[in-house]
């Protein structure tokens, strides 16, 4: 493995509460840098004290948008280590989003080294309770110093750390969504299957109205014909109909998700009949209001799993299993989050000890 | 006007060698900056020094890119004063970019009058050898220090300055595009219609190709039939063909171009018969096959107007007008340039006195 030089925060900032910590806003003592520039290649990994960078005003990521980024976990398992799921998946696919958006990619292997060290160090970060671990946010962006609209010739690659709560601290409720049809999120020939940031900020106006109707989250359809369902949110979504699970093909528009492959791959070893393909909004509506739709929900690295319990469409809504999680989608919950934790058995080889 | 308080920097840069600007790689003495915070509205208007801002490696900017920035010029008139062309415009283009991606809208007047007071103060900054000017960037980007997805609750409005050499320094060259028929720009529902990062980032691929093949820019396709012409490279299209002048209507995904706008204003003024309506690319490679297609050109901020001599699209090829920028286009391009610059008056207010 490689092992990168480290410079050592004076001080460890005292742990937050791991009772009340909120996503995404407390951050570990360090962090990850590597620099790129054309001509040196990626250069100069280290692990520094976290804290603000310096930015150029005409810094190209604050113009262009040209960043993409990835989203895993550390999970304390009951022996006290700490393990890593799938971190190689992460690193592939931040490596496909590169190349989507001209930004040069980084060895896979470098990515899974320099998360493991500094997971190592930050190890006392990541929490002991139950269902909380310390997420981990890989990211890439452009920091030429010049407005021109092209590639950049520069970039930075940060990894940085939070400790996170449990998702579900009050229970697995189902949320309720509905069917988005007036944003899109993406389009083939797009950015969707991509982690890059446009696609994020172009959902944000509908997730905000969906809220204020007291919705979770929309379901978003396809840009083209807009009838094909795509994904739950920032998630991807699975439902069973009929005995088969059914979940969007990875068109080009549809992020190629962890938790969704983690999913099938399990589905697949338990011989539930799944199907990756195209799926109509009419087409599953019809099929719960024929009680056909015994269980839908989203998957994501955040959730894991999301039970959904009512769908509206058009003035239709409907009702999934009552409005309880199903028992498919429960089993899928307490298989990957036993294999994330480490309190069931592993068989895939999918979780990597870090210390 | 408001006036915003200043911090001047304690010594002004060298100037640039006005002969050999570089669009957007040099930044004059002073920016403007304006704080937002949920409870508190857009607040802080400020001229300081020109210099790095400090950023958090969480900021939301950095993985979610809800950032929309405008641009716009500053010009030297015969006169020796420095006048902007049409900023109210840009400042309302502002405001609907920023309501789109969930940016609390900053009031069209102040916008105007930052940029205005920023450039009265740089006005030394103005280049005065022909065809050179002051280029002006707004833009505004999401500071919450949160990885959770949603609308940030803190932003920075900030506006930078750089002086830009002329653009066709060489003389007009008609350029050679294609049509892209793989990358997708924007999609009705999406960010087309706005000046949002995502929509640049998701275009660098194409771009990039296309340069490698010998081609300056794309002529992009809609999104959801992959038939109708929407913009080229950054740039909105115009085409003349039979005497009529047509650019593709503004369906959602196409940028409401300031630079358009004023060539269909003039166009009309000057009984120019014009319309804006859906193109298909069989439509135009088949008028020019015809011989019925006699000019094309883009139009942007950057070039003001950019001939078109020959377009490529799936085997076919077409030359325009001779691969020469024709009488209109040129036309165009000398009014544009003779209001901007100040050389020919302005009937029809357009133009705004800085100093």
């Amino acid at each position: 493995m490689q092992e990168f030089p480290i410079t050592r925060a004076p001080a460890s900032k005292p742990k937050p509460d791991p009772k009340t910590l909120v996503f995404g806003k407390t951050f570990t003592d360090h962090m990850f840098l590597m620099n790129y520039e054309t001509g040196k290649g990626w250069h100069d990994g280290r692990i520094v004290p976290y804290g603000p960078i310096p930015m150029e005003p005409c810094a190209m990521v604050l113009h262009y948008a040209q960043e993409v980024f990835e989203g895993l976990k550390a999970y304390r398992s009951p022996d006290g280590g700490v393990q890593l799921f799938r971190p190689m998946e992460n690193a592939l696919r931040l490596k496909s989003s590169c190349e989507r958006l001209c930004i040069p990619a980084i060895d896979p292997q470098t990515v899974v080294d320099a998360i493991t060290q500094l997971v190592r160090l930050e190890a006392d970060w990541v929490p002991s309770e139950p269902g909380t671990s310390l997420y981990i946010r890989p990211f890439v962006f452009a920091t030429d110093p010049s407005l021109g609209v092209h590639a950049s010739h520069t970039y930075l690659f940060a990894i940085i750390c939070s400790p996170v709560g449990a998702y579900y601290a009050e229970g697995i409720n189902p949320v309720r969504i509905y069917v988005e049809d007036e944003d899109v999120r993406a389009v083939k020939g797009g950015t969707g299957f991509t982690k890059c940031g446009g696609n994020y900020a172009a959902s944000i106006r509908a997730s905000e109205r969906a809220e204020e109707q007291g919705y979770a989250q929309v379901l978003w359809l396809d840009g083209v014909h807009r009838k094909y369902i795509e994904e739950v949110g920032s998630m991807n979504v699975m439902f069973q109909v009929d005995g088969t699970v059914i979940t969007p093909t990875l068109t080009g528009s549809v992020l190629p998700g962890i938790t969704r492959k983690s999913c099938l791959e399990l589905l697949k070893s338990w011989g539930v009949p799944c199907e990756e393909r195209l799926i109509t909004a009419q087409e599953l509506f019809d099929a719960a209001e024929a009680g056909k739709l015994e269980e839908a929900w989203g998957t994501g690295t955040a959730a894991v799993i999301s039970p959904i319990g009512e769908m509206g469409w058009e003035g239709r809504h409907v009702v999934v299993n009552g409005g309880e999680i199903g028992a498919l989608t429960h089993k899928l919950y307490d298989t990957i989050t036993g294999i994330q934790w480490g309190t069931i058995p592993d068989p895939y080889g999918w979780t990597v000890k870090v210390c």
